[in-house]
């Protein structure tokens, strides 16, 4: 983590370090080159919906068609210049992975992105097509952490892990200051949470521009593993169940959780059949392709979950990657 | 016509009224307080598609989720208090007719659309939401004009013609004001071209601009009788095949063919495949959804029957309004 400054305010002994409000600005002036300022839209059959006044941060819009290439392009630009020319490596095969590669890409440095054999031919196109090398593992946690081991190991790349790192989290963060800037009497903000990158910079960011913000979690009740871990303060396990949201299968950790706990209001549940209604009233109303992670938010308020009846509220839209030939919505 | 003025450099004897330049800025400031000003999108993937770089005006974020709301806006904006009393009434159940339901209601007068009893349930849903009146009519083309005419007598209503009308062509125009004021070095423009209301009013509005700039109206193969009106300076009638962009099966009218002809450059056509491929690469890469007709000027392009290489380009998305349970792509 040679070039974050990470602030003394937001460490204590033995904790992961997490990024201040400071670090997420500088991260905003080194990514501002290499990623999208993205709009914010808003639609009034969507606000009667929800009983509230939304403001969504269009995420999807995306280099990658998502926020992650805010995180993984601020972890690149934050290497070394010796770090950077050994390159990075992680083991997302999703969008972590294509952000990764397309900001390695950016600052002409190598990356290698471990995923399965078995994994879609579209996700490995997108990886080569920002000319990162694939590693292939076989399909379980511990063949791609020994798959990443390994390239470490060869290479000296840095492992950029797709949340469990502050400069990732301070990255994911950037959105949320620009929805500030955009709209800055805003009551609340409403993330979705998966591994936590994305809600842990969002807070931080918000209550950090504007402390009166109320920030909050959505997750579908199918994986409500940060729900029951906000809850409890331990980082608790994924479900077993599945969900549509794909991009939120994923546990918390330490680092993410201790964000959540020091700065998150709330996270709200959201059932697979309201996230699906959600998404497809997104597209029909807004006329945008968002993925179903991006419709957690809006579930969780139609479904009133999280109760805004009558409060501005800024909802981060993660993504729109999905796969248009089979919708959630058909049989 | 009451409101209109109509410059008379562009009326001759006998020739139906066309609007100027003028009478496109007046419509722009009559409508502007009353629809979206659209945002200009770009996507370098789709740029590397077509061999040129690409500003895609989103009239399918526009209200009523089509380019419709400006002309019928301005339509109904421009009659006087007396004709505005007695309401208006058209015969379009697709976007026309929910687009001039919404400028009645935005005015607070009366409105009725004719369509026909075996009209979708979502159409009828969209016409009333706005408060409009259905009179239903069995599914010709004479027993439309039929519930019409009965309408006018009875109520004394406004026909409001789809694309066969002045106030309706300049509303349309507005569009292109607003892309060359976003974008002002353009080389080219391409609409969708149907009936010609929205090519016409695009046409005339970029021209009176920047008279240098190239206009192209862009139509699917199996419905070109646009292209070949063109050629022969009649309105020929519609094909009998059918084509995926329901919004361009219609034919010129002697209106909207004088205006094709004094202001617009050629007239490109494209596949079926090429068109589904084209909504598809909008949907997959810019993230956005429209609906087939705004995707036939990218076609022209991908399939260089309009050969536009290198060149800036301005392209108008009409709408997106599409059936999500079941998509162009899909078996």
């Amino acid at each position: 983590m040679a070039a974050l400054t990470v602030s003394a305010a937001s460490t204590s002994a033995g904790a992961p370090a997490l990024p201040a409000l400071s670090d997420i600005a500088a991260a905003h002036a080194r990514v501002a080159p290499h990623v999208h300022r993205t709009p914010v839209m808003a639609s009034r059959s969507l606000d009667a919906l929800a009983g509230a006044r939304l403001y969504f941060k269009c995420e999807n819009f995306q280099k990658v068609g998502a926020f992650k290439a805010r995180g993984a392009t601020n972890a690149v630009f934050s290497l070394s210049d010796d770090e950077a020319r050994r390159g990075v490596v992680t083991h997302s095969s999703g969008n972590h992975g294509a952000a990764l590669a397309y900001a390695a890409a950016r600052r002409g440095i190598r990356a290698w992105v471990v995923m399965p054999e078995t994994a879609p031919r579209i996700k490995q196109d997108n990886v080569r097509g920002f000319g990162a090398t694939i590693r292939f593992c076989a399909p379980t946690p511990q063949a791609r952490a020994a798959a990443c081991d390994e390239v470490q190991r060869e290479t000296g790349a840095t492992l950029i892990h797709p949340y469990d790192d502050a400069r990732v989290i301070a990255g994911q963060g950037t959105a949320a200051l620009e929805l500030l800037e955009d709209v800055p009497d805003l009551d609340a903000i409403v993330a979705p949470v998966g591994g936590g990158g994305l809600l842990s910079g969002t807070a931080i960011a918000a209550k950090g521009v504007r402390p009166a913000v109320r920030v909050y979690g959505a997750e579908p009740a199918n994986a409500d593993d940060a729900w029951r871990s906000f809850a409890s303060g331990r980082v608790e396990p994924v479900n077993p169940a599945t969900t549509i949201a794909d991009g939120l299968r994923t546990p918390l950790c330490p680092r993410t959780l201790a964000a959540l706990r020091a700065n998150v209001d709330a996270i709200g549940l959201a059932s697979e059949a309201g996230v699906v209604a959600a998404m497809r009233a997104t597209w029909e109303r807004m006329k945008i392709v968002i993925e179903p992670s991006s419709a957690v938010p809006l579930a969780a308020l139609v479904e009133r979950t999280l109760d805004l009846a009558g409060a501005r509220v800024g909802i981060v839209l993660s993504g729109g990657n999905v796969d248009c030939d089979r919708l959630p919505w058909q049989p």
